[in-house]
């Protein structure tokens, strides 16, 4: 195959993909819509769908209560140990409960209070804001003893790598990040900066969320403490599904879940009315786990699991780079700027483009030529590459729409609306 | 009608139903099971197989991303104000987010802290084990500025009335009570207690789990200021569905959300670096919610609006008291014993029977008679009465049940297993 910037280059490279028939195991009702957005919602897998009528027709409607003996208590542990495969966990370290939020919140808390006499709170201003918001409220709540710190990234790109590593001090409690940033893609090295964290006796906590399913993650390997993430990006687990949580073992006992429901109780069915908290990971549960929502997210990880992370992150690796040479070539002479990291270590599996118009060139992408990208302000647009689904053939459509777009003017007439979620 | 013990009378009470059209709006695989735990996991609606099938299918695998903008936003808001017309809430003052532990956290959390001074939170020993543990766990993380105090029960079947009213003093900060209890359904009147606590500057905190949908509630009525409550019970929700909060409008702006999460921030697509809560109700959301779990509450909702509350309510007194005219004719004789109130103004929709070898019989009702009731520790039998689906014939059915396997002694080799959720 001779590189070139045409289609018929990246039909070869679809035709060489040894993952490409894993498109055909999820719901594909257009065609014709190209979708790089699974970084935000991931596509629906066809066996979720035969599963979906399983939980609520069968196991709700026929097995009735009986159903949290055949399953449902087990399936945050359960799917849990499932994705603990895909992030270098043992399978009792990982839970699948709440929202990533309430998770951070819950981990978050539990580290501070566990690091009594250390105040600082290490994040940066690349991570998703939810996760500031988060520490926000629980240095609120913990009575102010603790500050946060938000490192400034140097471009808006990077991470402020060398800023972190020397606010590790005597003083760090905690060092949270998305361990894959949500805007530019920028992805950490975690096991040099939790090395760093441990030697200076903070605890690390990562947010996986644009991570997980993407990119390689061994959280043993990197000494990470604790960990939290989505599973409704790259995981393929529906709208809003729970997400998970990880405790590295030996803090499981060390550790209080703050929100002390009876889903983390030793022995719930005794009903005893003081808290004694369950051992090991099912102590970090709290109330009752929306259970549909949670089966939902099975199929998803499986298709990960026999796809393997290693060649998903190859594909990916070789997909973004393919979309950084069509930028270089195609729109970079349109105004387009590339607002990602351009070393392919530092990458996640999405790509973010800036244009001063970004904004209407995403709303005429989305309505006039069927490409589906994510919007995030003030002026990037963020495409989203799954490596299980996505071909070579949407990015290179989706290069020659943007540059359409703009050589038509075509997205002009959209500037003044609002950015919505997509 | 000539009341009497035998099912032909049962049968003429169910040809008299206005409601018991219903039943047919409802899932039912096996119609010889007689379900009774209802106050448990409520039955499928019809309409929620097909709605399953449209939020995955449809929605997920059709929409992708673009049905955030398409429902999935408004979700928590349009769910809690069809749950409003159920507790006598105002549209803009319920909302379905979490599960109720969590959401027990939030609102317990923020009320102590707008009560400074007072050091008080009362509850009682009939309230359900996880919201003792949430506020247990609440005072450690507060730093133990304040004290639990749980007051007994007289008889394990009556809330403490009077105990409750003696410890409303100036030191008062919070009264967390369930409407309806747990164990014997035993229902506080809300509108007395907690024109009582507001006399004494106390914020009230109602857990409606097993009173909403079965148990008119008008929480505006009764001044109560905070609630929360489960939509799996008598809403029939799903297994784990999303759970429901109420904040008394004048109280939103008052208080602070702990959990501080992007879903309740003022303007969540600006991704500001500094929280904002939004206004009004939607600052007590925190992370995504779980958009299948969540939509598939709706169905059940709708058929409780349909049916009316005063309906509902009439039938479940007539087929409690029924009941307990049959334990009092039938069971009692056999060392049964009525572990709920007597006074049918004192009673939620479900009704415990004691008897020393309530395990066994339990177990025999469920594995031989096709009767699924609930045990709970150490030796009720929970008979949970849906009016919205069940019949005076299942009750006759039960009953009759219970008092072949103890006449029989079908019960006694069950005797040595473990208790589960069923």
């Amino acid at each position: 195959m001779t590189p070139s910037l045409d289609a018929a280059y990246a039909a070869e490279l679809d035709a060489a993909d040894e993952l490409a028939p894993f498109r055909a195991r999820f719901v594909d009702d257009d065609p014709d819509l190209i979708y790089l957005d699974g970084n935000s919602l991931g596509r629906l897998p066809l066996a979720a769908t035969e599963l979906a009528n399983d939980l609520v027709r069968q196991q709700w409607g026929g097995r009735l209560i009986r159903g949290w003996n055949e399953g449902w208590f087990t399936a945050p542990e359960h799917l849990g140990a499932k994705i603990a495969q895909l992030i270098g966990a043992h399978p009792d370290e990982v839970l699948v409960a709440d929202s990533t939020s309430v998770n951070l919140f819950k981990l978050a808390v539990a580290a501070l209070r566990a690091q009594a006499g250390r105040s600082r709170i290490i994040s940066d201003d690349l991570n998703f804001p939810s996760d500031l918001y988060v520490l926000q409220g629980v240095i609120d709540l913990l009575g102010h003893q603790h500050a946060l710190d938000v490192i400034a990234s140097p471009d808006g790109i990077h991470g402020p790598v060398e800023a972190i590593l020397d606010r590790l001090d005597g003083n760090a409690a905690l060092l949270t990040l998305s361990h894959t940033v949500f805007k530019s893609g920028y992805t950490y090295d975690m096991a040099a900066i939790s090395a760093a964290a441990r030697a200076a006796g903070a605890l690390t906590l990562w947010d996986l969320s644009h991570s997980v399913g993407a990119v390689p993650v061994d959280l043993e390997a990197a000494g990470a403490d604790l960990a939290v993430g989505c599973c409704y990006k790259y995981l393929n687990g529906g709208p809003g599904a729970p997400a998970f949580l990880y405790v590295r073992r030996e803090l499981q006992e060390r550790l209080v879940n703050p929100i002390a429901g009876w889903m983390g109780q030793r022995d719930l069915f005794a009903f005893g009315l003081a808290y004694q908290p369950a051992q090991g990971i099912r102590r970090f549960l709290s109330g009752t786990p929306s259970v549909v929502s949670l089966g939902l997210i099975e199929p998803g990880v499986d298709l990960l699991l026999e796809a393997g992370m290693a060649r998903l992150r190859a594909k990916s690796e070789r997909q973004s780079a393919y979309l950084i040479e069509l930028w270089a070539q195609l729109l970079s002479p349109l105004g387009f700027t590339l607002n990602s990291p351009r070393l392919p270590e530092w990458r996640g599996s999405h790509v973010s483009l800036g244009h001063p118009q970004a904004l209407g060139i995403d709303l005429a992408l989305i309505r006039e030529l069927g490409v589906l990208p994510d919007f995030r302000a003030p002026a990037n647009i963020r495409l989203g590459i799954a490596p299980i689904y996505n071909s070579f053939s949407e990015i290179h459509s989706a290069v020659m729409s943007m540059r359409q777009i703009v050589l038509e003017g075509r997205h002009e007439k959209y500037m003044a609306e609002a950015p919505t979620v997509t």
